[in-house]
């Protein structure tokens, strides 16, 4: 009898210790990808460079991965959504301005003659001017919320949050649980981008490197606030984004994704590190499922670094062939 | 025979699982600080923002804490390290500028003439634009980890890197296992205080924001690097604190720690944020162990900010009271 009870407690406990400090079943991390050549260098790499006894093993205070967000993380086609606020925004503010009806570049806004619009960049930039500063950010937050909250993409009839790439998200989330830090460098608003960061991506605002208006304190009856500055202080695009990475994170990455010639210098940074590095270039080739677009693109355009990305042996991620689905929303179906 | 088998296994196996599931005895998370009213408000308070059923809890995601660096983690007297730095770099320099010696304001340097270094806030910048620019980070880290190997403390004779506060090691520590992140916010510069900032207080770069100079992309013989501009990007003092921190953290701290008028703003940012912050000066008022000084100095002046931390019921850290030792060299003895 005593014994029966020594063997099942012996039997329970030890059921218990294996429950409690079993190792998980290894299950495919990244199940929107499909197996292949890509697939399996990603995770080659990762399996490397978090194994201490491989010689490209990295410590994982070193572990950075960075990200451009538009077209690497979500779409950016028929344009950038920040430039849909802008549209949006300038059309809601003409209600307190009669005087734009007849004054450029609002006019143009006003009778969505987008051709006119996007002939000056400086337009671009007044307007980007116009709807971004001249606020505190709690009330720029204010106003991105709401506007997010009723925008919809044009080809798709959805939330643009919902046009995040699903295989990014389970890339982001697959590198966090190998001890990475996972950054947005993106030529976007630091601000815009961290309207809807952590929520779609589960990206923390201090790991959002952006473009950056210029902003001062300033106390308001008795409350600080930061208030946006109508001057760029940080133009995020180019060889910005690898000194934007020395400034806000003071560590060559690991790994780095971009998608377009903006993020050229950010992948030869990020290649310019001491032991084995991780570069890939996602390429808009699903013209059915997404976008079409690569060397003759105004937005996105992905031509020398695509040369630089063959010559340098980069990873090519081919959306219409390595991706399983393009979005979260088709996993529901 | 067996039952007694049976025995061992189920006492060995118990004991595996105490030992490995076990909760750690608390023990006191700040031995270097007295008894007293300052201890327990620290730690009432973070008892507190981590308790879930507390009304002022804060979750893990915007737990913050910022800290200067001089004066408030280590010693800022008899002048800031990193004046030092600049005065023993414009010393090597000279042996390649032979026409310093009838030069201001690098003669006044040579000649240990301080009065009249420090009569000239221009003469300053110039030295500091002089000794930290004109190379690529890379370099200027080669440069600055070789003088710190030998730079010693002219009161204490010891490596600079000695001189951090204890109690201040404790509390950051304490506040990282109770899910903060701890972020250097300095008057200092970046790029001098991510040079021992990882090694004394456990503080990756990506934590660090300082005094910024303005950097640039460079690819010299096929190497990208971040290359070191004679201008100022962003002077991290007083309000532009909370400028920074917006920057690079995007969320109102919920601690802040300073001990000087410069950290005034970001205190007051700080104590903005929604529901319970904690907001603290050290007060060096210890001649003996370290230096006393606050309202008439000329390095680290503490005077409105003393007075809005008596109108704001901010805790006052008093050195000589409130820390058992100074620094961690003390333990040894």
């Amino acid at each position: 009898m005593k014994s029966k009870l020594y063997l099942y407690l012996s039997l329970f406990t030890l059921l218990f210790l294996l429950s409690s400090c079993a190792v998980p079943i290894k299950s495919d991390p990244l199940p929107s990808w499909n197996d292949g050549a890509t697939k399996q260098s990603i995770i080659k790499f990762v399996s490397e460079v978090t194994n201490r006894s491989n010689p490209n093993y990295v410590s994982s205070d070193e572990r950075i991965a960075v990200f451009d967000n538009d077209g690497t993380l979500w779409t950016e086609q028929p344009i950038y959504f920040q430039i849909m606020f802008v549209i949006d925004r300038v059309k809601e503010m003409a209600k307190d301005h009669p005087e734009w009806k007849e004054q450029q570049p609002y006019k143009a806004v006003l009778e969505n003659d987008m051709k006119t619009l996007f002939s000056s960049e400086e337009w671009i930039s007044e307007l980007f001017i116009v709807t971004h500063t001249g606020m505190s950010t709690t009330r720029f937050y204010e106003i991105g919320h709401k506007w997010l909250k009723k925008a919809k993409h044009p080809k798709f009839n959805r939330p643009l949050t919902d046009l995040v790439f699903q295989p990014m998200l389970e890339l982001m989330k697959y590198l966090k649980q190998n001890g990475f830090r996972t950054y947005i460098v993106s030529g976007g608003g630091q601000t815009f981008i961290r309207l809807f960061a952590e929520q779609i991506y589960g990206i923390p605002p201090e790991q959002i490197i952006g473009t950056l208006f210029e902003t001062g304190y300033k106390v308001v009856e008795g409350t600080p606030e930061i208030y946006r500055l109508p001057k760029v202080f940080l133009f995020n695009d180019k060889g910005t984004k690898a000194v934007a990475i020395e400034k806000f994170i003071g560590i060559v990455p690991t790994m780095a994704f971009g998608n377009s010639d903006g993020d050229l210098q950010m992948l030869q940074y990020t290649q310019s590190g001491k032991g084995k590095r991780f570069m890939a270039l996602v390429h808009h080739s699903d013209s059915t499922r997404e976008y079409a677009y690569d060397r003759d693109s105004h937005i996105g355009r992905l031509d020398k670094a695509w040369d630089k990305a063959i010559d340098n042996n980069w990873t090519l991620i081919d959306m219409k062939k390595d991706w399983k689905v393009i979005y979260p929303f088709e996993l529901d179906r």
